[in-house]
C-alpha cells in the first residue's frame, strides 16, 4: 500500500477549516503593569446611551420582567425585555410563570409549547415597555426580525430607548417562502427613532455587512448560551472566543473607515465572572447575559433559565435548567460574593481583574494578551473532583 | 544530554501523519444569508431514483424489517434491508428478535452467536424483498461482497430496486484465500439490472477506485457507528468529518472528469440532528442512519439496537444498547419533538439547519463554512452535568 | 455563500494566540545517559542562601508557621511565612485555625471572612521571625507589595533572611488610586538589608523587568494552585510549563548579560512528584508548594488548605480543601512512601526522575528533553477509573 | 500594554517542544485492499528464533511463571520470566502470592515491599528457567543491568534460550556511584551465548546507540504501562505510538547502513486487540503485553496485575489493579471472544485488522496509513456512558 497514492492528503474541506475557541480554552496573561481596582472604569457607550456596566440582560423570560428591567437600570446596567415572550402574551404573568415553573421535566415542553402558542398582545408590548420607563430607567425591548416592522414602532411609542432586533441568526440577505415579510435593516434603522442592535452573528464578513446598515450595536454568539442547544440540534455554532475576536476584527476595519463602530456585544456562554473577562479581552464592548441574572432575587423565572427556543413547537431546542437564586442582583454584581465560583459580584471579579491586568478601562482591557490554554479535564483532575463531589467512594 | 543528537525530531511516521476530524469536532458557521424553512429543499437522488428525504435506514436487523421499509418509503426516505441477517435466516423472526431481546447483558452475546449461525435461506431472501415491494415502495438489499453474486440476483429477480454490496471496508482488490469468491465489482456493475451502492469506504483514492467501477452510491464510514467497536478492537478508524470530506473531494475530481459523480452517503456515528447537518456539510448527499431510527415504534429491534459484527462467531465487536422507542418514525424525522436533545425531528432539523445557514439544497448546504470547534469537556463543563444528572451531591 | 467573503480567516487576535502548556500537557523524555541516583544533587542556591532542597513551602497559613518553619529548614527547604495572614493577626493563633477548620463547607467563607478581617499586628510580625530564628533555621517571610515598605524593615530587624514580596500579579508599573503606597521594588532591594524574593508573574517580558530591579529570586505562577480558582474568576492564568519556560528563557536573557540571574521558583500547581521535576526541566531553580506540604503532620492547616485569596472580603476566590495528613514533613520529601500516588518521597521521586533521565544536578535536569504529551482523557480511561472509584456498577 | 514587548512569543522551551501521540490518538486507515483472514502471517522474527505469534509477555510477576511460559510458547508466544521477582526470591512461591493478592488495598503496598526484600536466590533463577525448559519451549528471563553479569550466565547455563536486560529506562552510558556496577552492553552481548534483548528505551538516538552495541531487540515503552504511575510519579514518559515510530525510524537508518535491525519489541500501554494493531501499524515487530494476560486463568497473578516499581521500598510507583480472570490463554489469544471489549482474541483481532487493511504479514502492517485522531471524551460521549453505566440516574 504506497502512501503516495494519498494524493488528496490535506486538501479535503474539513483539512482547511479553521480552528475557532471558547471561553474555556484562553486565559489571559498578565503582564508588567497592575492598577488599583478604584480605578477602573467599567461605563459602556451604546449609541448615546451611556452606562455604568457593561452588563446587558439577555431578552429571555426567564431573566427579564419589568421590576428586573428598573433593578439593573439602576445599577448601572441594561435590561432588554422580549417582546415575543410569555411578558406580552399574558396580562397575568404570573400564573404563566408558575405553570413552567411547577412542571415536571418531562411534560415542561409541552407544557411550554402550549403556553407559548397564546398570540403576542400588542397593548401588551406597549404596556410592558411602559411599566419600565416607569421604573426610570432606559427601557430596551427585543423583537424578531419579521416581527420587527410591526412591534418597533409601537415599542418606540411607547418610550422605548432601544430596539433589539435578534433571532438566533440574522444576516443581511434573507429569502422568505412568500417574498413578504423579510427585514430591509437599513431602511428600519434610517426609519427609527431610536437605536437599532441585532443579532445574532458571529463571522467578520457578516458582522461588517450588518455595520452597513446603521446599526448602533451588533450581538455577537450563536449556539453557546446555558439554555441553547443549538450546536447538537443544528450543527451550528462558533465558539465565543473567536467569534467575537472576528467580529472586533471587524469593527476595528469598519472604525478606520467610518471614524467610529457599532458596539459589540457578545451575547451567550458566560457563567463565571472570568468568562466576561475573557470577552471583553477577546474585544466586546459589553455583555449580555442570561443565566447569571436568572439566579438573581428578583429574575422572574424563579429560580429556573430556559431558552427562547425551548417552546418551538416543532423543533424545541433547548432546556429548562434550574439555577437557583443564589442573591438579590445588587450582590451578583457588586457582591459581597458568599460563594466562591464566580458566579457571584460579577462587576468586582471584572474590575480585579483588570487592575490585576493593568487595565483602566474596558479599550484597554482589549489590549490585554490572550493564551490559548484549554482547561481540559485530565486524568488527575477528574478524579480529583469526582472524589470532592461525593462521587465514588 | 544535547538536544542536537536528536536528529529524527519529527520525522517518524507518527509525526507526518494527518489530522482527522470526527462530527464532535467541528461546527457549521452562519454567514449572511438566511431563508425561509419551507425554502429548502432536501432532496436526493440516487441513480434514477429520487427521494424526497436524504435518510436511508442501515442495513441492520434492529433498525429495517419490511415494515419500516414500508414507512420509511412512503415517508419519503429509503430503508435497506439486510439480506444476510436474521429476516433471510429465519421464517418466523419474531422469535428470533424476542430472543435477541429478552436475554441479559452477559448472554447476549453467546445467544446472538447461536442465532446467527443459522444459515440464510434464498427464499427468505426473494420473500422479504417482494413483502417490501408489497407496500409500493422502493425495495433496497444489503448483501456482502462474497455473498453478492449468488444473492445479488435472486433479489433483483423478487423485484429489489437497489443493491447494496457491503462490507466493514470494501475496496478494489481483495486477495482471497482459495483464489475465488473474489468479487469483480466492474461486472457485477456492469451486470446488475439495478443500480448498486457499495461501501464502507473513508479514504479518498479508495473512494475514486470504486467509483470508477460504476457504482450509483458509496457509503462512507468505517468505525463510528454507535453499535460498533471497530477502533477499539481492530485499531481501524477514520472520524466521520474527515472521511466524508475526503471522499467528497473524490467525488469532486470524478465529477470534473465524468460530468456526474456517484452520491455519497454517510454512513455510521449519527446520533442527533446535528450530526446530520455536519454530514451534509462536509460534503455527503445522503446519510444512512442505525440508532436514531432503531427507536422508532415502527423497528424490528424493540428498543433495543446491535451491529451486524456483534454475533460474529469469533469476534464478536460491537454490543447491544438499549435506545428504547421515543416515537413514531414520523415524529422522528419531522416532529413535532418531545425532546430537546435532537433526536427527534431529524428533519426540521436539517431544514432550521439549512434556512438559518441560508442554504436553499442540500448542495448549497456543502458550501456552508465548517470550524474545528471541539466540544470537549472542560473542568466546568463535566461537573455541572455530572450534578445534573444526580451524580454526586 | 462564497468562502472569499471570508477575508479575515485567521486573522483575527485569537487566531494569532500563542498556545500555552500545563504540567498536564508535557512529559521528560529520557534518553541515552542514566546515572545513579545517590549521585544527583538537588541543591539549590538563592543569592548567598544555599539549600539542600529545591522545596520552598508557600506562605499561606495552612502551610506554614514557625514549627514548619523550623521543621523544613533543618531538612534542608525553606518555609515562608505569612506575613499579613492569621500568624500576625491573632497572638493566640491556634483558636483562629480551630475555626477554620472546624466550620462546615457552607459558612467557612463567611467565617474566614470576618477571620481575616482582624488588623495585622507589627509585634507580631516581629514575633513570629524570632520564633523561626530561634528554630535555628534561615527565616523568610512574605508581605505585600504595598505593605512590604512598612513590615518589610520590621521582619528584618527581627532577623528575617529573605523577604518576599509577593501579590497575584506583581508587575514593575502600578498604577495606585491616590498616587502613593506605590512600591518602586528597586528601591526596596536596594535599601533592604537582605536578599528580596518577587513574584508573581508569568511572561517573558515582565520576568525580564523585575530581574532589573535587583532582586534575588522571581516566583513564577499566576492561577494554578490547588486552591485558587483565579482563572474561572478572573479569566487569568498561564499554564504553568509555559510559564516557567518563559521566565527561564528570560533568566537565560539576563545572564548572557549579567552573568548571573535571579532565581526562578515555580510556584503553584504542583502536586505529585513529576510536578516538580517537570517544573525543574522546564528551567525553575526551585519550587514552592503548598498543598502537598499542607498534608504533614506539622502543617498548621490541620489537614485543611485554603488560598490566601479565600477571605477576600469582596471577592473570595479560592476555596477550602481537607487534604488529609498523610504523614509527617519528613516522609512527605524523603519517604518511605506509603501510598503510590506520587504524593509522598517528594525528593526521592525527584532524584529517581534524574537519575532515570541521566542529569546529576538541577542545572542539567533543565536540559532534558520535554514533549507536549497531554494526558488527555480517554474513552476508555474514564471509564476504567471511574469503575475503579466504585461510581456505577 | 504594546504586545510587541513579547518579543520572546514562541522561543521558549516548551514552544519548541514536540507533540507525542499515544494509542488513543491515533487510527489506522483502511484502503483500497483487503484480503481473507486466513493470508494474514503474523509471525515474527528474534534472531534465530521464529514466533508463530508477535505477543510476548511481560516480565512481570503477575504474568509469567514456568507454567504460562510453556503455555504460552506452545501456543506460538514467548514468556518472559522476571528473574528477579516472587519467584527467584522464594521456593514456596505460592505463598507469597496468597499474601500479594488477599491482602487490602490500604495495606498492599507494605505487604509487597516487605516480600520484594527478600534476597533473589541464585539456585532459583537456575530452577525456573529450568521449569521452563521441561515444558519443551524457548525459555526467556529478564535480569536488571546491575545484576545481568551475575545472574545472566546462571540462566544461560540453565538453558536460557534469550536474555532481557531490562531497567525503566536504559541508555549507553550509566553513571554509578561507586564506579563499578555498570554493565557494558556490547562486552554482554558479544559474550553471551544467546541473545540479549534489552530496554527500555523511547529515544530515536538512544534507540540508534542501543542497537550498535550488538543486541537482538530493543524493548520501546517507558511509562504507559496499566500497572505504572512514572509519569505521574517522575514525570517521565513518552506517549506510545510516537516513541514506537521514532524506535523505528532509528531501525530503518540502521537496517539501511546493515542490512538488517534488530527487533522493535513495543511494550506497555497495549490493553485491547486495536492497540496491538496499532503498535504494530506504527512500526514494532511484537509486542510486550501484561495485563491482557494478567487475565488468564493460567496468570500467577490470581487476577490481580501489579507493577515491578509497585514493591519499591522507597518510591512505590504503581499499583495493584484487579482484572479478574477472564478465560484460558487460549481464549485470550485466539478467541472466541465472550466480552465485546477487544480484551479477548487479541490474535482474531490482528487479523482481522490486517485483512481489513489488506496486510497480509507485519511488516505489510507497518505500511498501513495511520490518523491522529484522538478519542476524546466529548459533552455527549461522557454522559451517554455514564448512563451506560449506572451512574447518575
Amino acid at each position: 500500500m504506497k502512501t503516495e497514492l494519498i494524493i488528496n492528503k490535506g486538501k479535503s474541506k474539513v483539512d482547511v477549516a479553521r480552528r475557532a475557541y471558547g471561553f474555556d480554552e484562553i486565559a489571559l496573561v498578565p503582564g508588567s503593569r497592575t492598577c488599583d481596582l478604584e480605578l477602573c472604569d467599567v461605563s459602556f457607550q451604546l449609541a448615546e446611551h451611556k452606562f455604568d456596566l457593561p452588563i446587558l440582560a439577555s431578552a429571555m423570560d426567564s431573566v427579564v420582567d419589568a421590576k428586573v428591567a428598573g433593578a439593573l437600570g439602576k445599577l448601572g446596567g441594561l435590561a432588554v425585555i422580549n417582546l415575543q415572550g410569555l411578558q406580552t402574551r399574558y396580562e397575568n404573568v404570573d400564573e404563566a410563570y408558575e405553570k413552567v415553573t411547577s412542571c415536571d421535566d418531562k411534560s415542561f415542553i409541552e407544557v411550554m409549547q402550549k403556553l407559548y402558542a397564546a398570540p403576542v398582545k400588542e397593548e401588551l408590548v406597549a404596556q410592558r415597555i411602559a411599566e419600565i420607563v416607569a421604573t426610570g430607567v432606559k427601557a430596551a425591548g427585543s423583537v424578531t426580525p419579521n416581527m420587527a416592522a410591526k412591534l418597533g414602532p409601537i415599542a418606540q411609542n411607547a418610550g422605548c430607548n432601544i430596539i433589539f432586533v435578534q433571532s438566533t441568526v440574522t444576516g443581511i440577505e434573507h429569502k422568505s417562502a412568500d417574498g413578504h415579510g423579510q427585514l430591509d435593516l437599513t431602511k428600519f434603522c434610517r426609519e427609527s427613532k431610536v437605536p437599532v442592535v441585532v443579532g445574532n452573528c458571529v463571522a467578520y464578513q457578516t458582522c461588517l455587512e450588518l455595520m452597513e446598515t446603521g446599526v448602533a450595536g451588533i450581538l455577537v454568539g450563536v449556539g453557546p448560551g446555558a439554555a441553547c442547544t443549538s450546536r447538537s440540534v443544528l450543527g451550528i455554532g462558533v465558539p465565543m472566543a473567536t467569534a467575537i475576536s472576528d467580529c472586533k476584527a471587524a469593527a476595528d476595519l469598519y472604525k478606520s473607515k467610518h471614524g467610529k463602530a457599532p458596539a459589540i456585544i457578545a451575547d451567550g456562554g458566560m457563567v463565571v465572572g472570568g468568562d466576561i473577562c475573557k470577552a471583553i479581552a477577546c474585544g466586546a464592548d459589553a455583555v449580555m447575559i442570561g443565566s447569571p441574572l436568572a439566579k438573581a432575587h428578583e429574575a422572574p423565572g424563579r429560580g429556573y433559565h430556559w431558552g427562547m427556543a425551548t417552546p418551538s413547537p416543532v423543533l424545541p431546542r433547548g432546556t429548562r435548567i434550574k439555577v437557583g437564586r443564589t442573591g438579590p442582583l445588587a450582590e451578583i454584581l457588586f457582591g459581597p460574593a458568599h460563594t466562591d465560583d464566580g458566579s457571584m459580584n460579577l462587576i468586582g471579579a471584572l474590575k480585579t481583574s483588570m487592575s490585576t491586568l493593568g487595565a483602566m478601562s474596558l479599550d484597554e482591557m482589549k489590549e490585554v494578551e490572550v493564551v490559548i490554554a484549554p482547561s481540559i479535564l485530565t486524568e488527575g483532575k477528574v478524579f480529583q473532583k469526582a472524589q470532592h463531589l461525593g462521587m465514588g467512594r
